[in-house]
């Protein structure tokens, strides 16, 4: 514990008064409707009839950021401040408010009396603000309702602002999560030198909602040698009297600004390389702290019952109703606020000035600082394409050559996440351009680790996802490429940050931040070796259930569609954009032009695959690099096998096309559905995920009546790639069963081909348990025809 | 690092032989088709064709196996092995065949050169085996194939297992992984008395695919450090010459398990209260040791490279199939195996015998081992209902009562698992039979905290899913309530373990376990005081992607049908049971005989609540308390205002009914479906969740056309419960404009009606912005009729 004093008695009086008005806002925000200075005495009809809010975290988060806005002021410091308990809302409201951000973001609600009793009203009431810290509250990149998040978003925020330092307010109970665990050691990925600090404050005030937390019921000793392990020197402040906690806290936070200052230095000027023991601070004080020690005989301040409100039923408790007012004047409000309501002004003085004020910062509104990205011309990385479907490219293989100059000319701007995959994803062109930010310890076997690297690679999906949210919101750019099957770990990380897109876009005074990328690959039909565990497609019907106006899926289905996408998505705003492709050899289709004019519509017929240009009797359409693939071949059957067939094969990338206009922004209106896909005639979709996606999609349409769509069934384990579609029925063979199935009319060679069809998958299956490979025939298949 | 040698000579060279035997059948599975004891020399087509498998951490999975047997036999100890590294497939295969279990599961697979060779073909090949450990693979409860949960799972099989010690091998690649970092805290929720032991064992190979590993990077005091944090004994054991690792390691697993035994001998016999420090080991041993050492000139054993297959092309190179030839022959395998093929005879005894094998354990094929609850009757706890839509009861508090019996009658066998929750969702029942389990610090203010607790709560899904995993694989119960939102955390775990279910079940050997029971609570309609980060009701559209067989999703409207499917779902097997139920008070509508008629229909027509017992010209269907309500507020309008308009009210409890039966063992007939949904009316159908999921569900129904459904639709804040569901338009006021828009004729009346309604919503947004809270008109709403 640190024993110095730095604060006179000056400071310390008026640190405690601030931290007193920050309190005093927050019960505020929670209790009242009315008289917010307590100029009357309090009765019933001053109290919200609802009390939704949650105190116990607020007073500490009350008192880090008034001790942050000392150091700040002292220093000059660029601070961000993340709030880790972000159920604490009220304290970061009442934080911002007292600085002056709060009225200068939303005019409506002065520093005066008036401004204080809307202030108050608003919190947790309909048509308010949320009870967390949210999208709404200046400051914030961080919601904090899930919890798990606070400290993977604080090292994405500090990646590339080498003099930004990011406070971390860790929650106790959060830090219970796994993504928090593991979040830790992101400082094997922090360069002292091209990055700035963070400063991690683990909040032990003890207790959950209804529990006391691990890490406050083991040893000191134990949780210091914890986070020893992790890497840090651990700083303690621990207490339950304010004067001797607050010349703890400022001692402690000199010390962690000073050791951050010496890493630095020692990093930048004097060329000391290796990984530094960056400073964290353990808080130690109670839940509720200055709240009601006791409610009915029960003790409240420093337990789990103060977690939410411990006064209930104000209104018609009139003992309550008396300790609420007992509890709001213990903060002496006349002290603290000038006849007009303003905060005192040697109190506001405390507050920094303009963008150093947390809640002003301009790295928590990272839109304002947001630069387009230096793209080059997609064109100069097109594979050649004489023929469609005759010669071949791996997809990801060449969007990384792609992405290597992207990430060269944007060389402070642009990250690559991955969970150790971007060499099996194929994208290791990136390696001629930067390495792989490392700073623990090297061996001479090592390949491109260096601190500065701009790829990021650690074995948790919700570190890279976390890091990546992070460097978005302070107004970068990325992509983050996962297998397929396990980007589910962060299904609940994207709903959270979908839901602050969204959140966010409502607000004139935040701006655009760059789109939050996905390339999935190593996809649920090319996992020959690992099989059933890593074969899932479902990611896409998840963030199809996010608003429309925040989600974007494309399956491009070869290496030059791949390019136009993923230059779209990396230009593009306020998304969630989930691109899907290949990393195999697979047949290349389209030209860059075409390419292009393709991926711009979204989805469009295929003449050169097509039998007829006229209305045709059945529509083959396709989504995905597979499907495509496997439909492609389906027609090459049909039309050297039944020449009369009008057979039009309809390719989709943008798969939200598929939905009525009325229902996404990039939804076709019916008629252009129509005329892609027709009114009457069968349509055998092939698509690379979960087949009632598509119904889903499309079940308005007015030829929904005849879509049939393939695709995966959950059937799969390690084998061939062409069992693997005949596992699910989505192979050539059985495209054409269903093709003749659906048309009526097709006569004796249809049924004769079937017949060839049912024995050609009988065929391969006997072929690849023989041979434990697929028939090169099929694997070998090209589209034959001059065009 | 131990530097005792408790091996003679003897054993040493019989544990190396062992080893090395182990090592030539993980090899030979991963390359060989034919020759399998190498009696000829290797020829390309011996290879087979496409090289599907993981070397890189076999060696090391073969080491601990074969040491933990000598361990097993010395002591008899009862050891589950979990394989972290689940890749490492052929590792396991090879052990539990050397030890006998494969070839009694398997019996086409014999100890013969016959057996070996099939043994090798069926490995990564179609129509054979997976390639990770897997369901198929005996003695496992865990594939490893996502990675992050062996050591979750390993405390889940030691909970009520006294005698129990699981050996998890937990990988450093999966060591980085959010929910592996957090589940090294489970020692603070193990009890030494009735639990048994888990013995994690770092296996610090320090590669993943492409890059070393953070634990492995890091100083060892600094690695010793973290583990003492997280409150273990670190014993390192670290080399790379066998004979020396084999004594370290034996003296290592010595000392752990002499360690265990103390641990659990002072706590149940000389009453030593608090938690232990258990051991834990760290193993530093290569990457693909005994492997290549260079291949092409490049060092592959020790690094990354040896990660899947060190050779490849060994087909069509031949420096690669001579270099594979070497390796193989390098593990003497004549010296291993006699004429017939079968493993040498002292090596042989080398392995525990009948169920002590690890691969014959009973606890790792759980089914063998489960027993029925021992349930009481529903009856018992059953709310009264005298008029439906009348009196109010908290549903899940009602469970509590429940719950709180199952826990006292199944002292050993049943576990309620909850992220710091139970109170929250109001199951504060069971803590009259029981505590939460808790082995960290206690203070004088904790409330039900003890060793022993059956209620485990931590602020991490991740861990309870995982313990809960464990714990149902190992034959035993379990019930996981979370809020509705934050189940999405582990979407991807659901998703591991659903395909286990599938697999498994079409493994005669493995006996069926015990159901996954979610009761998803705290959910999307009242989140009244947290807002957009606590609305989501996804998980549902997740479940109902995998397979059919395995998944169920049931929605009761009230008290008594909660009780209803609680006690089915704990009475299933092989199943993942989701139950979403509301905690608030709210309306009860059914008697328990009523309710079990109508859960075990899963749908149903409320005639009470119906206008007609005819035809009728709207069916208003609901699925979910709050839609039920909603749907039988707007009835109550209809039937009022509009008397001449016949409305059928359906209520769907078991949503999986909705499917066709061809796609859902639950789904209705078609003629069931119409009976209950007309086939040409309208349906306005008031759903819980996302609204698509119905039409996904039903599309293939006559009537599909005609049904319009309301659910949530992403619109949602801190606000009052009305609001929200105006916010989604799934408000009774709305669901009447729905009927009026939809049905056609009706005429003037309803016109004015309709306008009414606009009103209606109007005025309750005006007084819910003006009071903060909802109009007590609508919260107030009975169904008055006598019936």
């Amino acid at each position: 514990m640190t024993t110095t004093a730095p604060l006179s008695d000056v400071e310390l009086a008026q640190l405690d008064a601030y931290w007193r008005a920050a309190n005093y806002l927050s019960v505020g925000q929670i209790y009242l409707l009315d008289n917010p200075l307590l100029r009357q005495p309090l009765r019933p009809e001053h109290v919200k009839p609802r009390l939704l809010g949650h105190w116990g975290t607020t007073p500490g988060l009350n008192l880090l950021y008034a001790h942050l806005n000392r150091v700040i002021r002292h220093r000059d410091s660029d601070v961000v401040f993340i709030t880790g308990p972000g159920h604490g809302g009220p304290g970061l409201v009442a934080n911002t408010y007292l600085e002056g951000t709060y009225s200068e973001v939303y005019t409506g609600i002065g520093e005066d009396v008036d401004g204080l009793r809307k202030l108050f009203r608003q919190f947790s009431f309909p048509g308010g603000i949320p009870s967390h810290v949210a999208a709404e509250t200046p400051g914030s990149i961080h919601e904090g309702g899930e919890l798990g998040y606070a400290l993977v978003h604080a090292f994405g925020a500090a990646f590339d602002n080498p003099d930004l330092v990011v406070a971390a307010v860790v929650g106790d109970g959060e830090a219970e999560t796994g993504p928090l665990a593991a979040s830790w050691h992101s400082n094997k990925f922090l360069d002292p030198v091209r990055d700035g600090a963070v400063l991690p404050i683990l909040h032990l005030n003890g207790y959950k909602i209804a529990n006391p937390t691990v890490l406050a019921r083991i040893p000191q000793q134990e949780l210091e040698s914890l986070f020893t392990g992790y890497g840090y020197l651990p700083i303690t402040v621990a207490g339950d009297d304010p004067a001797n906690v607050h010349q703890q806290l400022a001692a402690a936070l000199d010390d962690a600004f000073d050791q951050i200052g010496a890493i630095q230095r020692a990093a930048r000027t004097d060329g000391e390389t290796g990984r530094p023991v960056w400073p964290m601070i353990i808080l130690r004080t109670p839940k509720g702290w200055t709240g009601p020690a006791e409610v009915d005989g029960v003790k409240v301040e420093g337990t789990w019952r103060s977690h939410q409100v411990p006064l209930s039923e104000t209104r018609t408790n009139p003992d309550h109703l008396a300790a609420l007012e007992r509890w709001l004047r213990s903060y002496r409000p006349d002290e603290l606020f000038d006849e007009n309501g303003g905060l005192r002004s040697d109190l506001r003085a405390l507050a920094p000035q303009g963008y150093r004020r947390m809640g002003a910062n301009p790295h928590a509104n990272g839109g304002v600082l947001l630069r387009d990205l230096d793209l080059p011309p997609i064109q100069d990385y097109a594979v050649e394409v004489g023929r469609p479907a005759a010669e071949s490219a791996e997809a990801t293989r060449v969007l990384g050559t792609f992405l290597r100059d992207v990430i060269a000319r944007n060389s402070d701007n642009f990250r690559l996440m991955g969970p150790d995959e971007t060499a099996s994803n194929r994208l290791s062109a990136v390696f001629d351009a930067t390495d792989k930010a490392w700073l623990a310890d090297v061996s001479p076997d090592d390949e491109h680790l260096a601190p500065g690297g701009r790829v990021m690679e650690v074995l948790s999906e919700h570190l890279c996802q976390g890091w990546l949210e992070g460097y978005l919101l302070t107004g970068r750019h990325g992509l983050f490429s996962c297998y397929e099957a396990f980007v589910h770990i962060v299904d609940s990380m994207l709903n959270q940050h979908a839901k602050w897109l969204s959140s966010s876009a409502r607000l004139d005074w935040r701006r655009p931040v760059a789109s939050l990328n996905y390339l999935l690959t190593s996809h649920v039909w090319r996992q020959d070796h690992n099989g059933a565990s890593h074969q899932d497609p479902g990611f896409i019907d998840h963030v199809a259930n996010k608003r429309p106006e925040v989600v974007r899926v494309y399956l491009p289905p070869d290496a030059n569609t791949l390019l136009s996408v993923a230059d779209h998505c990396l230009r593009s705003r306020q998304y969630v954009n989930v691109i899907v492709a290949g990393k195999q050899p697979a047949l290349t289709y389209l030209t860059m032009d075409e390419a292009i004019a393709h991926c711009t519509r979204g989805a469009g017929i295929w003449e050169w695959a097509s039998s007829t240009t006229g209305e045709p009797d059945v529509v083959l359409a396709c989504a995905g690099d597979i499907p495509t693939l496997e439909t492609l071949a389906a027609a090459d059957i049909l039309r050297r096998r039944l020449p009369d067939l009008g057979v039009r094969v309809v390719n989709v990338v943008d798969i939200m096309r598929l939905q009525p206009e009325s229902e996404h922004p990039h939804g076709l209106s019916d008629r252009d559905f129509d005329a892609l896909f027709t009114t009457d005639k069968p349509i055998i979709f092939a698509y690379h995920g979960y087949p009632w996606l598509i119904h889903r999609l499309t079940y308005r349409h007015t030829n929904h009546d005849q879509l049939h769509v393939r695709g995966f069934k959950e059937r799969g384990t390690t084998t061939t790639p062409f069992d693997m579609v005949m596992l699910n029925d989505l192979d050539r063979f059985h495209l054409v069963m269903d093709v003749i199935d659906r048309v009526p009319g097709l006569g004796s060679s249809a049924a004769v081909l079937r017949q060839e069809m049912v024995d050609a998958r009988l065929a391969a299956k006997h072929y690849t348990r023989e041979y434990g490979e697929d028939d090169p025939a099929i694997t070998g298949w090209t589209w034959e025809r001059d065009i």
